[in-house]
Parts: C-alpha cells; structure tokens; sequence
C-alpha cells in the first residue's frame, strides 16, 4: 500500500491521528521536499513521528518513482506532503505509476493552501456559494457552469444539504418540528441539469453543456468508502454513488494529459 | 480564545495532533452541525476526544453566538467544524463577533472538500497551475486575471517557488550545483503586475486591474505567525509581510458583506 500523506500547513502536530499512527507503522516514510516548504526541520518531524525520513526531492519523485514504489505491493510506503496530497500540486504522477504496477494506494488529507486561504474571509466561486447557501437555483446556476466552461474552468458543486428545515406549515405555527435531512445526489443535480439543457434547446440556444459535457460525481470524499466516478452528464443521471455527501465537477473542457490519465482511473464503463 | 477546529472529511482520527491536544484542554467544545455532515456520531467523536461535546445547530450559532463566546476572553472555547473552517462555509459570523467582543481566536485548519475534491485528478484553477508550475509568465497570467475579475471571481495566485534549480552553465556543465531557494513575495508579484498595467496604459489599453485594485496578501497560512494584509495592489508593493511562502489574492470586484467586513479586520492603516 502507498500512503499519500497530507502534514497541513504549519508544524510537526499539524499532521493528522490517523497520519500519525500510519506514519509511526509504515515501512518507509519518504518527505516530499519541493512543491511547497517546510516550515520546521525535517528533524523535528522525524522527532515528533519518531521515525527516519527519506528527502524525496523533485529528481527522485520524477526519475526514481520506482524506488519509492519498491515492494509497496507487500510493504507499506508512506509519501508524506506538506499541505494537501491535491493541493497546489497533485502527485497524479506517482499515483498513476502506483496503479500500474498493481499497487494500492490512500490518501490522508489534511489543509492546503487551498482551502486555509478562506481565512482571510473572501469566499471561493460564486457557483459555490451561492449553490449551497442560498435555495438551489439552477437556470442561474446554469449559466454560471456555462460561463465557467467557456474560460475553461472546471465547476465544483457542493450539492445541496437541508438539515433542520421545517414544513411552511410548522414554521407558521411555530412547532419546532424539523424535516428529516435531505441531500441532493449527484443523480438529482445531473437530471436538473439536463432539464435545463431541454429548456434551452427549446428556446432555440445550444446551451455550452449538454448530455455528453465530460462529468465527475464524487461521493463522501476523504472517507474509507468515498466514490468517485468520471463519465458524461447523462450517466451522472443514472450512477450509484451510494450515500451523502455528494459533489459533482463539470469540467472545463481542455484538460491536461495528466487530468485524463487521472480520470480514466474513474471511468465509468459502458453498459453492453 | 476561540479556537475553530477542523475535523477533516473521515472520521474522529482526521482532526489533527494539535488539535486534539486542544479539544482536550478546553472549558467547552461545540461542535458545528449544520453545514456539513459528520461520517460517525457525536458519540463516537466523544468517545475518542474524551470530551463531552455541545452540539450547536444553525439557529444556535446564528442566534445564540453570543452563548458560545460566554467567558472565551478568560476561558479557552471550542468550535469544531467537520472539514475545514472556512471550506465550504466560513464561519465569518462567529469571528467577527468574537473580534467585536475582543476575544482571539485561532484556526486549526484541516481538511475540506475544497482541496480534496484534488483526488479525482483534475486540477484547480488555470491560473493557479500555470502560474506555479511553469515559469513565471506574468503577461499571459495577467488576462486571467482580468477575465476572472470581469467575471467577478477572486484570483488565488500561489507565488513562485524555486527549489533546487541549477544555473545554465552548472546545468550544461552536469554539475549538480543548485542555487539556493528563491521564494516570490506579494511586493514582487504585485511590482510585476503593476508594470504590466503600465505597459498596457502606454499601448491604449485601460486594464480592468489597476493600481486601486482590492487585493490580499498572505504569508505563511497555517502557522502561529501567519500574516494577512488587505489593501491596494499599490500597497501590496510595499507591505512587509516578512518570511515565505507568500501567496496574493486579487479581488473579483464585488464582494458580500461579510467578505467585506472580514477583510477589514486585515486592513492596511493609512500612513499619516
């Protein structure tokens, strides 16, 4: 097994328990040393793991993949990283040559650049917000996704959760009697969207997504049992993620080799 | 103090080493239960924290903040949110009461589905990758940047970062001799970027960022001496936000409120 490894983005204590505890059991424990900095040395983590560490610097993750990979298919690897494993830099490289060779592997997130950067108060895409917080709107929504897709851009939506809502009926009354939660799918969201792109058509545009705009549906990311599953809007229809929390990318279009190669692993197969 | 942990996206074991020595020593614990959802109970976040935990929905954190703040300028509050404080939703409200109220506060950052949605293999914003991972190509960057404020989006820019980089002749010559870090600042970045709407100025142009554009400073997120400074891309220039990894945000024009009011608390005094 290969482990990718987040430590967050300030001192040795910032990596999570269970990083920690695979940390302090794997076989080898390799210190990605290039895409961002360490803000303490690399002895005070091997201190505080209570474990050597082995600098994997850009030349070695690059030229000597194969090492770091040696024997992970009996042993277990640790690939530590400051910030996020898919923060600024994703390790699709390593990854991709791991499932190759037959090697499993995990990740251990944690904080990234990413997302820590909300603390200064601004808010990520307006796509976004306003998708989750306000009520689900999506013809407005609609064009923003379109918008996105002519620059390029990929679109996270972060589907809609009703937690403690009440019935028109109870709030008018007053009754503190709550709905039970709901969560959109990725299915619900993908067959909104298809509406949409009906409702267009009729109006006689070509709406810039359609039935075959490339999609990717991820459900409950960062856990053992997270799904994620590449296809085309309308399969996003019909696949079985499983349970909440889902997500669901509509990708910009272009994408690097690298971004294919990575969603490949995810493809959804074609029905015989 | 009020400390706004995250929990990270999996279960009790993705909060970080520090923040369970936190959780551990604190007067209370609240845990946040409306944005996001937790993948095991309360009980079972109780049981491996060894803490009774306060359960605070919506109408709890909206209406009765100021019951979470009771005390937090003598005693030491939590408030755990699954994710990452400001992932999804940014808990801008409770800080800024807790600011109005003088109390401090601090973030343990985490986790959210921001940065590890990454796992999919696709990559962030163009910006963002063609900025950090090729050179520095300020010109190309620079009609991003505009496009996504025309667009009414914020700019991350994650400043450049160069790590064992050889000198031509040391190259040509093959030998392994690398010039020492370079790390950009916000006062280079924003010098660049001010050139350019020089240049653009000069051949007709009125670039849609200029010398009063809104932008954010950042150095070192994430640990104890992080330092954040809102001001004009002129004060970018100048303001000394010490040490690396700097990152600088340009603002997408209009904001909310609340981004407003959050980014005040960052402001760039004035000189007399």
């Amino acid at each position: 097994m290969l482990y990718l490894i987040g430590l967050g983005l300030g001192d040795a204590k910032d990596i999570t328990v269970k990083g920690l505890e695979i940390v302090r059991r794997c076989n080898r424990v390799y210190l990605e040393a290039y895409t961002s900095i360490l803000t303490v040395g690399k002895e005070a983590l091997e201190e505080f793991y209570g474990r050597k560490l082995i600098l994997a610097d850009r030349e070695e993750v690059e030229q000597e993949a194969d090492n770091i990979l040696k024997d992970a298919d009996t042993n277990e690897v640790a690939f530590l990283v400051v910030g996020d494993p898919f923060g600024a830099t994703t390790h699709s490289d390593l990854i991709l040559r791991a499932t190759k060779l037959g090697i499993p592997y995990r990740v251990i997130h944690n904080a990234s650049i990413m997302n820590a950067v909300g603390c200064c108060g601004l808010q990520g895409g307006q796509p976004r917000s306003s998708h989750r917080q306000d009520t689900w709107r999506p013809e407005s929504f609609f064009d923003k996704v379109e918008k996105n897709r002519q620059s390029g851009m990929h679109t996270l939506c972060l589907l809609d959760i009703k937690i403690k809502e009440q019935s028109l009926e109870n709030l008018i009354k007053g009754r503190k009697i709550y709905d039970p939660p709901r969560y959109m799918s990725v299915n619900q969201a993908a067959q909104q969207l298809l509406e949409i792109v009906q409702n267009r058509r009729e109006e006689g545009e070509e709406p810039a997504i359609t039935e075959d705009t490339l999609c990717v549906g991820l459900a409950r990311v960062g856990t053992e049992d997270q799904k994620i599953a590449a296809g085309t809007l309308q399969q996003m229809c019909t696949v079985d993620l499983g349970g909440p929390l889902h997500s669901l990318i509509i990708t910009g279009g272009s994408m690097h080799p690298l971004e294919k190669e990575m969603l490949s692993l995810f493809s959804i197969s074609e029905q015989p």
